[in-house]
């Protein structure tokens, strides 16, 4: 009788229940402050402040897709698809890392502090750290997570239209969130999983549940992730840090921690990446933020001698969240003449600064899904087909863009 | 101080937890043999051949259906839509009572026994005898029932697109069948329901909770209620009442419990309900049978000296399901004859009767929506649309009737 | 790219989810007539007239006890409890087949035609028939069950306080009669398991788990196993079987399926089961008995010109049950005498049989824990220390058997 | 029909479902700064640091314990318990705001910054506060608060071994870290809520409920709240603290959000609050003060000069956790002088800094419970007894506090 090493704690996920990890290389991985960061980034940004539930962290989802990855890799090895002890720790080791690259609200962060580097390559950048770190044995991971490793099913399982990323981000926002008819069912459809061609496919008898994946998707984007006043609170996030970047940029004392200082004065950019020097330092202040430097921050500005500043970040701190209107069509830019000339005279707003309360602009559905490769789903005679063939529903609408309106100000404005 | 009145029981469900009832004339209803017989009737039938968890009864469907109800009349009380004491209690009897005229296996019983007579008029015809003996009490919701009462809507929330009914088996079904990818919205369905024009319809933002309420209806269908080896089965138990029949008309000896026997020897029809006499006794035999009879005497049919009779039965009571193959195209009838030929010299069956074991035949997903009116949706502004033109999704498809052929032999049989 | 084998077929379990079997012939014993019998005995019996959602079956309960099995043997084999191929496959078998000699209503049916031979027995009994047709692959679970294999804990897995039986029951129980705080923690129950000189033991941290489990499961005894209508309901039915056996006994017609009227007649019992032909017949009919024989005889006895057999048998039927009061102390018998006269005088019962209607008797809270091993917890440092002393709340009394008397007759009757 | 107000919104909630408000009082109470500030604090503090999924806020408990409290008025209202609308918004009020006086962390804060007042009082201060704000509305919710409202039932709702605040946080905190079998049945428990001369009682029937909620609790706080991992968390944080706040007071430069700065200044104590100018200074900087400002600290002090400060932060940072030893006896001083020595002589740390990182302590479960009143159970005939006695196990321990001793120091030394 022996006891098991600690090096394989258990975890438990409200989810999934207890989960393991699987190798010595990835619990030290867990263990890495590039990875624990991910504790202080809530998953779902700002949206808690309509789901009082949705609290969850990157790094639980995290440690959710990596549960999934293993399940994943025991399917398919069932199913004879070889995959070597080598291969199935790279591939869990990519999944575990597919996120480290995200910043504290990352739409937000991405508009405005960091630019032309996404989420993506950010993660990139920091496992080729950690692969110096880890003496080479991340390689065959980044080769997973580039694509340029030879199978092609293993990027697939980390990013594709059924990886376990979104399997898991689905599952467990809708667990979170409180909306239950967003559940989908992982168990199955990862039961579901084959390989024919090197490429990732689901059994023919998947058909419904991918169906119905494929619309609690669809639901989980409309309600939660671009339910308007989230999407509202997102936008007064853009502006108080557009706001912050300015003052900052004019010479303005502004407090805040000192990475989110230094990234607010220089930015992240692709620029600036290549000056050598200035690499190093924007990472190290970049996997210094996390959520809180910009919760204290925006606090601390709600005091703030800049009106514009002040009032943003007040009403983000008291949850006092502008109006926001969806359309299909653009808003006339004369109702938002109107709402300015408002906020010129009532509330004393310069000009040139009522457009950080008065915006427009456009949302999308399609943020959360760049993979364009389609499902296949396999026949028993080991046929394949696209999922759209083989579904009877018109599904081409929801792998679709769309494109819709929005239009903000604050509750203190009218609009005759 | 004061306890509860005995009359105000509560039931612990396992899906909604506890569940009150509303009224004294409610809860005399449900302590009805009528009722009562309804926990000795499976909600799905053969389907625990596959499903080991769905045992749950119609009994409980009842309960879940009169429990929504109240959470409908609340919601909808709360949006101004007036609804009488009177009113409230006949819904709610007319949901309580919509499926007394169930029998066992119903799909089985009628295509056998029962004939010419569905469900919902069996219902009715109980509903009448009940309305006697509570002194006419059920008067308005018999009148809802069959939507002759002047408030439509009243009736939707029994029989419609999103009535109470379906949205209790839905969610029930996937409870108890394990195909957690099922589950719908009941609660966020119900909030968002209205009244206009006399007519149920959803708020606009219950588009998405909708889409994927047809969906997961979609997929329960397919997995579920059509899942191809629970049809087997169900073809299986149509096969041996009607041997069973045979054999009881041809003056055969049969065991069998004496309501099942009358049914079997006289049939329960439209033209035997015109003949007063026999209308009494038809339903006194017919709500004295349940599930127990009909399995009791299959177990006692495996060892009955007839051939087709006790091969059938024992197959069904040791889960010796027949193949079952589904096509979009019909079967050809020459594969039929290679495998009847091999029944007759492999097995000895006589030919005339081979076509209990070598069959085929059109199943539809619409056995359980009859109803085809439209879902409206309902605009800020209180303008109506159409469901189908509100969803950008094409769900023409959704509430269309899908055709599929079955073809169905024993496993005993090779087909080359 | 291969599909599975017919052989690992996955079961939808709502409790825990997916299921499979582990080799092939435990996936040929459950599709044995002996295991499939289990899909038509309810776990338990006659609770779903209080817990209308529990109509769970024994199969069921079985399925879920081998899947617990397999994480105890994955999670002992992870701490190097060594455990053979063999030895997993046997203690697998055992846990499937422990049930097996369950008859329907087993309580009532051990009062009444079963005598002197417990469901163990019976199990051990029909154990012994599979391993013949099995061709001896059973022997080894045989003797594991029996606590005839040399290493106790095996045994211990399958009978014993912390066992695979009991976790399953405990939750499904809860699960499906929505008694939601009886939810103990299987999962982390079976992650602290241990072995240590042969004994089942758990680690010092499951230690307040365990007594969570104690507590949870006394619960379940006291609201579920041994609610008062259930018990009513239960002794019910005792004297149905007992008025049946006398009926038939004393040469009256009785309709019964041919099972059970010949173990109404010949009776299961130990005298009998010496007598070698006699045994192979009383197994037959025992194996071929099952819930739904029970229900659809007492449907029809419920018109059965018995007086006695057709009052409790119509009460059974349309839940009209008996009152049963329940007390510390053993009720007078002059209470009796009151009630059995007004039986005689009101409702004609003749005085000899006014015992069917009005009795007492004692109930216990053993029935299921015939065993009497203690759990024993194990230190980081091996050391092995019994619970009792281990936990600092005085636990003895849950291990107590608690004796209770109970008192029940039918509501026609008055006590002043 | 019309559609609800928007002072009716609904929330989500992952464990209760859809929670409504119950007045525009409290809705405006809700969104007020005080509330929504906790929103930011988490229910369980530095827990997250094990249980991944333990990241739900005060404000989440808030809503929950509200909607338990509109439950339980219903239930004693249908009992005949009669309370005022007055009386029902204000033990509503009471509960909404009962937590708001908590501040981040609250243990360390209360070791540390704030001397000398419970969160109890600080939040009775805010109340009154709010209270002047809201035009005297809450004056009947304070005197629920303190106990001075003459129907003492309603403040046990409040505060009492079975108040709604203890049922939502064993419910929440169960469901949030994955300690399933830590789930009470609270829709059970109260359910059988009474009031009996004024006091809360229970049914005799919830007696199991009431130990199983009892033993939960007590699982709860030895698995979750006393975890010893999330113990040396906090206890290196209330180091952090003082470590802070004595460099401060020594003149040092410090990094901190200027609430924070100014109470590691002035501190939060009785005496300071006597002066008047002081109080509101004081109430301005703590209702300012919420996780964020902490953690963003403890970032930028990990590379702070003073020695003390950066370990702490950076182990608390990255999840570098002390070792934490427990034990029912105290630890021997000799021990912690060798580990001082090895700080001393291997990491430099001046010899009068060692007892930042080496320390013992004891912990009591005592913390959560200051109620001493005991739970009274109700007979049917109206009669009261002490819940102690009416159960038959021993549970005075489960009341009495159990007071454990730990010894605390850093991984990077070693203990013979």
């Amino acid at each position: 009788m022996n006891s098991t090493t600690n090096k394989r704690k258990i975890i438990n996920d409200p989810v999934f229940g207890f989960i393991n990890f699987p190798s010595e290389t990835i619990f030290d991985l867990v263990e890495h402050p590039y990875l624990q960061r991910l504790r202080r980034i809530k998953q779902l940004g700002l949206s808690s402040l309509v789901f009082p539930g949705a609290n969850h962290t990157r790094f639980e989802h995290t440690i959710g897709a990596l549960h999934l990855m293993r399940q994943a890799i025991d399917v398919l090895r069932e199913k004879k698809v070889s995959i070597s002890t080598d291969e199935a720790e790279a591939v869990s080791i990519a999944i575990l890392l597919h996120d480290i690259g995200h910043g504290p609200f990352s739409h937000a962060l991405e508009s405005t502090i960091v630019s032309g580097i996404g989420h993506e390559d950010l993660s990139l950048m920091l496992m080729e750290e950690l692969n110096r770190e880890f003496g080479g044995k991340l390689t065959m991971a980044i080769e997973i997570f580039k694509d340029e490793y030879p199978r092609h099913f293993l990027h697939q399982l980390i990013s594709g239209q059924l990886d376990m990323d979104r399997l898991d981000y689905l599952r467990r926002d809708s667990f979170y969130s409180g909306v239950v008819e967003g559940m989908i069912g992982c168990d199955r459809i990862i039961k579901m999983l084959n390989v024919a061609d090197d490429r990732l496919v689901v059994d023919k008898k998947a058909i419904y549940s991918v169906e119905n994946f494929l619309i609690a998707r669809r639901l989980m984007y409309w309600q939660v992730y671009l339910h308007k006043t989230v999407l509202a609170a997102e936008f007064m996030l853009i502006n108080i840090l557009k706001r912050a970047k300015e003052l900052v940029s004019n010479g303005n004392e502004l407090y805040a921690p000192p990475q989110l200082l230094w990234l607010l004065k220089h930015g992240f950019s692709k620029e600036n990446l290549k000056i050598n020097d200035n690499k190093s330092i924007m990472i190290k202040n970049f996997v210094a933020l996390d959520d809180s430097d910009i919760l204290s921050s925006i606090k601390v500005w709600s005091t703030h001698p800049d009106p514009v500043l002040s009032w943003l970040s007040t009403a983000i701190i008291n949850r006092k969240l502008f109006k926001i209107k969806i359309s299909d069509h653009q808003f006339s830019e004369k109702k938002a003449e109107v709402l300015k000339e408002q906020l010129n005279t009532k509330f004393n707003i310069p000009k040139k600064e009522t457009s950080y309360f008065v915006f427009q602009g456009e949302i999308t559905n399609s943020a959360y899904e760049p993979s364009s490769e389609e499902i296949f789903i396999i026949y028993n005679n080991g046929k394949r087909a696209d999922f759209e063939k083989a579904s009877d529903i018109n599904l081409s609408v929801l792998s679709k863009t769309v494109k819709k309106h929005f239009f903000c100000y604050p509750k203190e404005l009218t609009l005759k």
